[in-house]
């Protein structure tokens, strides 16, 4: 932490400011300069709350100078993180592919979309079992029921499940049937949730809150990671901003900056960033040529009675093709998909 | 719902607009202008994605003429919402004080600031026993304990309590202990909660969340309503913006914005929207002046050593300082407090 | 500035910085800590880039120790800046009620608001003779023959004429008419405009940009008076949000920031802050509260026919009621109006 | 314009509503549903101040059913603008490249990035004549020295010309050097200014304000379309948001948005967008891969004495490699650069 005072700050205050941090347990550098004195205050408290400094007599403005988080970022662990689920690697030089419906709907619908998936070199099947809806009225998953399609869709075409745990007893009643859990937007800082996560074995992609800075999102991350379950990956879905044309800000400057404060990978999801259709293959493109690790992209085959979220579901020949064109992106800045 | 045409929407694509519309149940009303054809579609449905309708061919805009809430509303429930708990009112022509520590600490600290609130005119005591915290190294509440030292101070001073469910699971373990509930900002989305609260018979005050609009805002409420509980009112704590010099930005406007559009109770929480201890009172003050139906303010006799939040809590002797003046305040726009 | 390395940045990184800091002519103070080497560098320039030092290896972050703007910063001048024009005080403990029209309109209309602002106690009569409109389809102004017909209007009542500035070329041509210049919104970074209103010596009221961060506006402020004009007052106006059922959030909590920052005088326009009539109360109300210096108010005794922002202007008979309101809430908070 | 009355409206105020509609000159349709009584209001005033209908006793929502531009909107105008100057096609198939420094420093530098720009296949040369910096201390740009520079710069190699123009005295005073008019973020809505610049027959490129929905992005652009001048371009530039780590959002999804809603062309600028130059690579390759019709892109093979923005500015060397990469992606989606 460095603290600077205010250029007429007293002795006394200096003083009272140094005692202050030493009693906080901080070892405590001064530095008086021509004008201000400023004070180094290193100590090994990283969520130190440093307003508790800012508000002594004297002071001028606190700066934290490491990060809040310490498992999560870059200079903790220098290399990728890879994830390997069975042959899947999330985080490697592959860009991973993650497609399916919205919903789970109906067997038919989660085979007929896993085929889809699968055709286009998709290795991962998503698909929500317990929706959280806006509105109390509408449709909101079929539960276990759906988990246990999901699962049955994924095996017979080799592939892996992620499906959204939305309260703490989900994580067991999931358990059996996925690969990954997924954490929804509004519940990044439902940190009882993601807290029981990180006890977890199974890998977690953390979703990053519509309002969530990328500090944030890595402080979730920190505490899925430090209470022991070290396979975390982050998925940009859309900021809140004031543009009202869009449904989100799709944010794809956080794949480059996530890319050099952390080690862990981060993918992108274009269907809930624009929330229609048409704008979401642009989108997925400009994902990946931003270094995205991986898409999540919902389908669907009959849009129009999707039971949550169609218009914003691609129709399987729009993804097959859409697939094509980021294979030459991948390639373009030296990856696979 | 009103649907716009496009000006060179032709008549296939009209009618498949319409064709779609009574299948989802709507009635239909064809109005043709000179330019362009405007449908308006009467129906049921509150919670209609009407992205449906936007992605069809020949759809220019489509807007929702109905709130997609409907027991939150005021043209619903024209009356203010007043809540009784015991000879306490939330909504009525007094302006509430809620107040007290952040964190329950310990026996001492909590009758001691029960006290305080009691004597400058408070009649509902504040207290966290979990806290949810930003950071997995903070400490993390008292829980069931700190519960029963609430309870305590408070029936010594015939107070109310309020405190923050965080989990399902709380609600049963905290409903001995509280009088209200308090629904944090980070869940005011945590569907799967707030529906639980729904269920039970005690009030519920609702904050709003960091990124959150008034309607979807108004939204949980009528989660919260149409599962059965009556008895819910609003907490404004600040929004986030591109602001840097402040915490969040205090969105005043939403007081009135919100007793337009609702019958529910809104109070303020300055502290948390300011989360700097100078900037409590003139934004305590604002809240009065601006119409809000009460305040909940943080104190703490020895903020320096506070397990949580001392920065932005008020000293008991600011404090009752301050409470003199919102009173004057009530009193200008014919209130009392 | 507070320069932190890599917790592994070479010795040679060390020094290739230093070198760096001390080109720019900066003087170096060095701190090696167990895990981390901090350095600080004293220097006088206040607008330095601090992400020329940023880029270079083995940094981790960069912190600018002061301010960018100084002659604003309350540490260069502790007292308030009282702002005199003839016997009317901006800045003093006087809560300063300026009113009028949006656009003035005619003669008889100036005429009549410049009395109803007279009668309520208002010193200084609004009115915008050129105006810039989002649309290139509205009404734009009347022009010099505008200020012509507010400076008579103000004169017969013994009041002080504020009108916006647009463009260069303006300012000696408002020159005989206005007593304070008043830069709108969107104007806040024409620097080209504001740096000539410094050479000029009447006051400046600078309004805050819709987006612009209390930093950015202080540094506007600081354009003008480090062209030689000192008298500069703030105007807040609502800010962009997330938020739709508002027009702006308006930022009262800029407020006592602004009075903490600097010594400049800050005032509330409520009507531009929230567009719409029935808001304006509440909101002047609770700016008052928050302590502001004055109060800008948009008012028309025929809001439906006027030429510009009807909708938020205050009817004559609310506006006297609301001041009444307002008397009392300065009173409360030890201030007069 | 559409106007959904309250339920309880009664037959008095529908009629005053319809009164006012008709006074200004609105044709109604009124359709009286079981719930409700909706108004339809057919009138040719793109730029209605819809505020004035909802502040109509009993109305409950008022919806503008045409966008407020016309000439800027695809409906107006279905094909692709395509802006020729001399042999370079902006808004084409081609994705046209701008490149060079921020400010035009001295001849020399000038010359030598003229050449690397033309080297890498950019025929557009940019370099700043006059700087809008936010503190009043910084390097304010070489003025029409600078234009010479750059001129000469570009003949040599067969380049255009882009500057920014900063107030309206510049227009006539840069019209000898310049092929293309640059308006900055900051002037987007200087409505003065780029009204001007309607009048002249060079292309103009409009930057997004930081703030700046694209609705009244659209409507800027409006206002230069609707006073004569046909060749307007549009550049994302990123924008204000919360999230701090970066230093604007770049908002890639306004790209296929501004695509459906108007013919103009619509480029990119990674260099502003991101601030800081190890972004700018995934950035401009994300923005080729949304579709953007161009890039503008900051270098310097000096970076560190740049006079302004050096931090961004890539290398000479980086410039050459991301412009390969740039080619692949383009072709990737079917266009060429």
């Amino acid at each position: 932490m460095v603290i600077i005072l205010e250029k007429n700050a007293t002795e006394g205050q200096i003083e009272d400011v140094i005692r202050h941090l030493e009693s906080y347990g901080f070892q405590v550098h001064k530095s008086t300069g021509v004008e201000r004195t400023i004070i180094g205050a290193i100590g090994v408290q990283p969520n130190f709350d440093t307003r508790k400094i800012s508000i002594l007599d004297g002071v001028s403005e606190v700066y934290r100078i490491t990060t809040p988080y310490k498992l999560a970022s870059r200079s903790f662990h220098e290399e990728n993180t890879v994830i390997k689920i069975k042959d899947v690697e999330i985080g490697g030089n592959k860009v991973v592919l993650i497609a399916g419906p919205c919903s789970i709907e109906n067997e038919d619908q989660i085979f007929r979309m896993a085929k889809v998936v699968k055709d286009a070199g998709g290795r991962i099947l998503r698909g929500g079992a317990f929706k959280p809806r806006t509105s109390p009225y509408s449709f909101q998953g079929l539960g276990e029921e759906g988990l246990k399609l999901i699962r049955a869709a994924a095996d017979e075409n080799d592939m892996l499940v992620i499906s959204e745990v939305m309260q703490i007893d989900h994580i067991e009643l999931m358990e059996p049937f996925v690969d990954i859990y997924q954490v929804g937007a509004r519940n990044m800082q439902n940190f009882s949730l993601i807290k029981e996560l990180g006890k977890t074995t199974k890998p977690v992609m953390l979703k990053r809150g519509i309002a969530a800075t990328i500090e944030e999102w890595l402080m979730s991350a920190e505490y899925i990671l430090s209470s022991g379950n070290r396979d975390v990956f982050l998925c940009e879905r859309g900021i809140r901003t004031f543009e009202q044309y869009t449904r989100n800000t799709f944010d794809l400057s956080a794949i480059p900056v996530v890319h050099k404060k952390s080690h862990l990978p981060i993918i992108g999801d274009p269907s809930h960033a624009t929330g229609l259709r048409d704008q979401v293959p642009p989108m997925a493109r400009a994902a990946v040529a931003a270094g995205a690790d991986g898409l999540m992209i919902e389908i669907h085959d009959d849009p129009e009675n999707a039971l949550s979220d169609g218009p914003q579901a691609l129709l399987p020949s729009s993804f097959t093709k859409l697939v094509d064109e980021l294979r030459l992106i991948a390639r373009a800045i030296g990856r696979e998909l």
